[in-house]
């Protein structure tokens, strides 16, 4: 039987546990995964673009477990009252290849992002950073405050929106959660006085909306809403004077904010970092940024961790999803006997 | 909400309709689609290989549905209690990404291949066939023999495999089914007489289970057990002097039984016949081969046809894999609101 956690067992387990502690507990397995980085199968994502967005398959291996996640990704979505980033994802033994785990990843997705950008922080951020600027209050939003407290301390917030409805959502979520937050008024007075700056808008243009001028020595960018082909948020003479750090080099040269730059510019591999094989920040004056697109192995740790997380308890279901004849050569047994004749 | 087909609900569906009743409505379906084969997106497959076998992942589109196909396929499953190939499909709507469909297609892919089959023996067997020679008495050896006497009249079965509990679980359970069945004494004696010869083994080797001198004048082959490299049963010779017809040539040239000929060797896509854009069968006396080695397309009109079949009927349930939040951008409303702080 294959283990089966749909979006009512995700939300109440999310709630239940908090996103916070989720999202430091996928922070280790992300850490983990990351420091062995170059024993995956990393498969590149396989795309069905149209005029409306794209489908995407984003399979990995470790070679015991095989995953994969389906997602979309709609800009036109919000507007017709759909989510912009659908998305689900599966688990399977390599040795037999049966399917043992399928979850939604909707919500997952919002938490491994989020659990990604903060561990990316931890490894680059200056130590002592506290202040976030946010731009962009969309899904994603609370998500990153979270893990950003959780796992770099991050206690105050600077929001920025060009969507005044957005970033009053974002306030009513955050108030109860205990931060600091104060409203911009653009995203230059977001960014001053921040430690980190977020950027995360859903605009599928090459926008500006960080330029170098607003950027301090030492500052964290986690530059996440620039992440498909046309996709970008960054000024690119930000990146030029600063540590760039990637999931994967190839896949972020095409989606990514370096899109902007020679195929040649010189990125560092997260996992480099992690696994003390490449310096992070080279000091307090230093600008680093995360330029993150996504990758399936993030996925794959984050279903890793509901996988065992909701083990034993009811937030999961078996579902009947693969057939198991009595005889490995009789399927035909398992309709046939039972069948009208002609 | 998502319409999900469990096995359990897949083998009550299969059962209560009947497989031959089944097969030749999905051959309607798969007739549909073969004839508009130019408009879909043909993404090759995406493989993850390993010493115990290979897991694959299998999209495709019209640009108004999406559907791919997980499946695996493991030689060394059998002995070991677990299924060769096990699967599952999902549907999605190309403008907002949701999924709409998930499956079981263990059963399913059973009754595709047959149905695609029985097919392509439509359109180039000769016409009065009532004859089958069945090589191999695996999991798809049933499914063949309904799907060809719903579409193309056989009534008369040769059975031969070199496995005797095989053929023995064969004849139980065809018996009931209505037809004459031959338990043959060799691959030889199998084909004697027979209008079409369907290949179908297990073994993962260049076997030659079919040689030419065994290969009467305008004999139908169906050969489906060839399906992956280094994986072939027909002797070269038969292909060279026979009409050879395949579903996709860049795939089979890789994984059906010409992998065994040079890469310019002339086949015809058999969407071009059903479309009327190339010949099928020329003459009564030509030898025509059916290089079947699963194709996409075939899986999306499997799906489509089961998603119909059991609209409105008890055989499917709704499942909850997609998240929709009030507010598209206010995920974390989802779960914040009931979540405890810090």
């Amino acid at each position: 039987m294959t283990r089966f956690v749909d979006v009512h067992n995700m939300v109440k387990w999310v709630a239940d546990t908090g996103p916070e502690r989720i999202m430091a507990g996928m922070v280790d397995y992300l850490e983990s995964d990351f420091r062995r980085w170059e024993t995956f199968d990393k498969t590149p994502r396989v795309a069905s673009h149209t005029p409306f967005g794209v489908i995407e398959l984003m399979p990995t291996s470790d070679y015991e477990t095989y995953g994969f996640k389906y997602v979309n990704g709609h800009p036109s979505n919000p507007a017709r009252g759909y989510q912009t980033v659908t998305a689900f994802g599966v688990l399977a033994d390599v040795h037999n290849g049966y399917p043992t785990f399928l979850s939604e990843m909707t919500v997952l997705t919002a938490l491994r992002t989020a659990a990604t950008s903060a561990m990316a922080a931890k490894a680059l951020a200056r130590p002592g950073s506290v202040t976030m600027a946010m731009i962009g209050s969309g899904s994603q939003a609370e998500f990153q405050t979270l893990a950003f407290r959780s796992t770099l301390g991050i206690d105050t917030l600077r929001i920025w929106d060009t969507d005044p409805d957005a970033m009053a959502k974002f306030v009513r979520n955050v108030a109860p959660l205990g931060f600091h937050v104060t409203v911009a008024s653009s995203a230059a007075d977001a960014v001053d006085g921040a430690d980190v700056i977020t950027t995360c808008t859903a605009d599928k243009a090459q926008a500006t909306i960080l330029t170098a001028d607003l950027v301090r020595p030492g500052v964290h960018i986690n530059a996440i809403g620039g992440d498909c082909p046309g996709k970008t948020e960054l000024e690119a003479s930000i990146l030029r004077s600063a540590g760039v750090f990637v999931e994967f080099a190839p896949q972020t040269r095409i989606e990514g904010e370096i899109q902007q730059l020679e195929p040649d510019f010189a990125v560092t591999e997260l996992w480099q970092v992690l696994a003390g094989r490449a310096p992070g920040r080279i000091d307090d004056a230093q600008v680093t940024v995360f330029d993150s697109v996504g990758f399936a192995i993030e996925d794959f740790s984050a279903l890793r961790y509901v996988r065992d997380a909701v083990s034993g308890t009811e937030y999961s279901v078996e579902i009947d999803l693969v057939a198991s004849p009595g005889d490995p050569k009789d399927l035909f047994g398992l309709v046939g006997a039972l069948s009208p004749v002609g």
